[in-house]
C-alpha cells in the first residue's frame, strides 16, 4: 500500500509539476523526506491546540514520511488539566482540580529530543502557571533548537512562550483573543497583529485561539506541501473539516474587543 | 471563583429563563447536576474525534460539574496509531506502525467505568481492526450501558459500533462519508442518512466525519444547557471555534459522492 502511494507521489512529482502549477523544488523536497515534528506539552496544555493541528498531520502521515517526538519536561503522561495557579492578583493560587484531566503521553524530554524539523507550541492556561512559578525550561529550549529548525509555530498563548524567549523580537505575531491583554505584554518589539486567524513572519507562525491551530496548520502544510498537494486536499475531505483559509478572517477579534481593549484599555486587561 | 461562577449561574437561572426565551426545565436541570461523561478509545481512535468534543466539554468544566471517564478494554496508554488490518480484501493486514502514534490515558475499563450519564464513541480505523478481530467488547459495553444512559453520541466511524450493538435499528443515523459504504453495510433497518452534518433521533446522536463532531456537540450542548447559555457560548467564542449550526450543511457528501454511492454502487463501495 504504501510503495503504491509511493509509487503515486513519485508519478505526481516527476509529471504533473507544470499542471499543479504552484508547486515549488521546495515543495518537491518536502514530500521525499523525512519531516521531524516535535509538539511540546506542559500541565495545562489546551486540548484542541495540540490535536487540532495533530489531526492532519496524522492524516498526512499514513502517506508522507513524518516522525512525531511530543515534548515535556519529563516523558509521560501529561495533564491537560489547569495546575493550581493564580488567576486574580494578590490572590492565592486557584485549585482548578475539579476540570477535567485528559492526559497525553510525552515521548521525550527537553534534554533527548531528538533533530527537529518543525516545533510546534501549543496554548493553555498551563503557560500562566509556569510563567508564576518561574519556569523557563520552555523558553531555554526554543532558543537552543531555533537556529536548526526549519519552522515554528504556536498556536493561542503558546505565542506567549515565543515572546518571552525573545524569538519574536521585531517580528508580527497573533495570539488567543480573549486572553489578548496577557499575552501581549510579553516580549520586546513584537507586532501584535489584533485581527488575524494567524501570521505568518519568516519561519515563525503563529495563531490566534485554540480551533484557529487547525486552519494555521492546514495553512502552514499547503507552504510545505504545495498549495493543490492532492495528498494534502484528500486529508482535509477526509477528516470533513473545511478550513478558513483567509489569515484576515477573525470574527472573535470583534467578539472580544481585541482593539478597543489594546487602544483604549491598556495591555493587561480583559474586555468584558 | 467557582463559587461565584456559580452565584452568577443561579442568578441567571432564576432571573433570566423569560430573557433567554429558549431553555427549559431540563436545561436548568442539567445546569446543576453533575454530569457523568464517558469515552471511549481503542487502539487506532482517531484523534479529532475524541479531541473536538471534549474541547468544549473541557472549557465547560470550569463552570459546570462535569466528570469524564476514558474508557478502554484496560486502564493505561491507548494509542491512535493504526493498529495491524486488512486494508484490501483477501491480502494480509497491513502494517502502519510507520504513521504517528499519540496516545491518550484511559481511566477505567469496561469493568469498572462508572455511572454514565452521556457516553461518545469516536470512529477511527481502529473499528476495523477491533471488527476483523471479532472483538465485541465495545458492543457488549454499550448494550449493557444504553438503558441508563441519559445520551449516547458517536463520531464519524463510531456509528458501526453503535449499529453493530443493534443500537441504531429503527433509528436514523450518520457517519463518515468517507467511509460511508464501509459503515453502512452495519446495523440492521438503519436509516443511513447520506447528507447531514449529525442527526439527533431520540437519545442517540451522529454525527459524519472526524471535525463534524465539534458541530454535533455544539448542537448536542444546546440542548443539554439551552440554545442561548451563556456558558456554553463563552466557551465557543473562547476556543474560536465559528461552529456549522446546520445539520443538513454537509458539502463533503457531495465531496465524497455519497448519494451516488449509495443509490447507483451499492453498500460496501468506494467512490472514486
Amino acid at each position: 500500500m504504501r510503495a503504491f502511494l509511493a509509487a503515486v507521489g513519485g508519478l505526481l512529482l516527476s509529471s504533473a509539476w507544470l499542471a499543479l502549477g504552484q508547486n515549488t523544488p521546495e515543495n518537491e523536497f518536502n514530500r521525499r523526506r523525512t519531516l521531524s515534528f516535535g509538539i511540546i506539552i506542559f500541565p495545562g496544555w489546551e486540548p484542541l491546540d495540540v490535536f487540532g493541528p495533530l489531526e492532519i498531520l496524522f492524516s498526512l502521515s499514513a502517506t508522507y514520511k513524518i516522525t512525531l517526538s511530543i515534548i515535556a519536561k519529563e516523558t509521560g503522561p501529561v495533564s491537560a488539566g489547569y495546575p493550581p495557579h493564580i488567576m486574580v492578583p494578590g490572590q492565592p493560587p486557584a485549585d482548578y482540580s475539579y476540570m477535567l484531566q485528559p492526559k497525553l503521553v510525552a515521548t521525550h524530554t527537553f534534554r533527548d529530543a531528538p533533530a527537529l524539523d518543525v516545533l510546534l507550541v501549543p496554548g493553555g492556561v498551563g503557560t500562566m502557571a509556569l510563567e508564576q512559578a518561574n519556569d523557563t525550561s520552555i523558553e531555554t529550549f526554543l532558543r537552543n533548537r531555533f537556529e536548526s529548525l526549519d519552522y515554528l509555530l504556536s498556536v493561542c498563548t503558546g505565542s506567549a512562550l515565543l515572546a518571552t524567549s525573545g524569538l519574536l523580537d521585531g517580528r508580527r505575531a497573533t495570539t488567543n483573543k480573549a486572553l489578548w491583554g496577557l499575552v501581549t505584554n510579553h516580549g520586546e518589539n513584537v507586532t501584535w497583529v489584533p485581527s488575524a486567524r494567524w501570521t505568518h513572519d519568516g519561519k515563525i507562525w503563529t495563531s490566534s485561539g485554540v480551533a484557529s491551530g487547525i486552519d494555521m496548520m492546514y495553512a502552514f502544510l499547503k507552504h510545505l506541501y504545495g498549495e493543490t498537494d492532492p495528498v494534502l486536499i484528500a486529508a482535509m475531505n477526509g477528516i470533513e473539516y473545511a478550513p478558513h483559509t483567509d489569515p484576515d478572517w477573525d470574527p472573535f477579534s470583534i467578539v472580544h474587543n481585541v482593539r478597543t481593549c489594546n487602544s483604549l484599555l491598556g495591555r493587561g486587561q480583559q474586555p468584558s
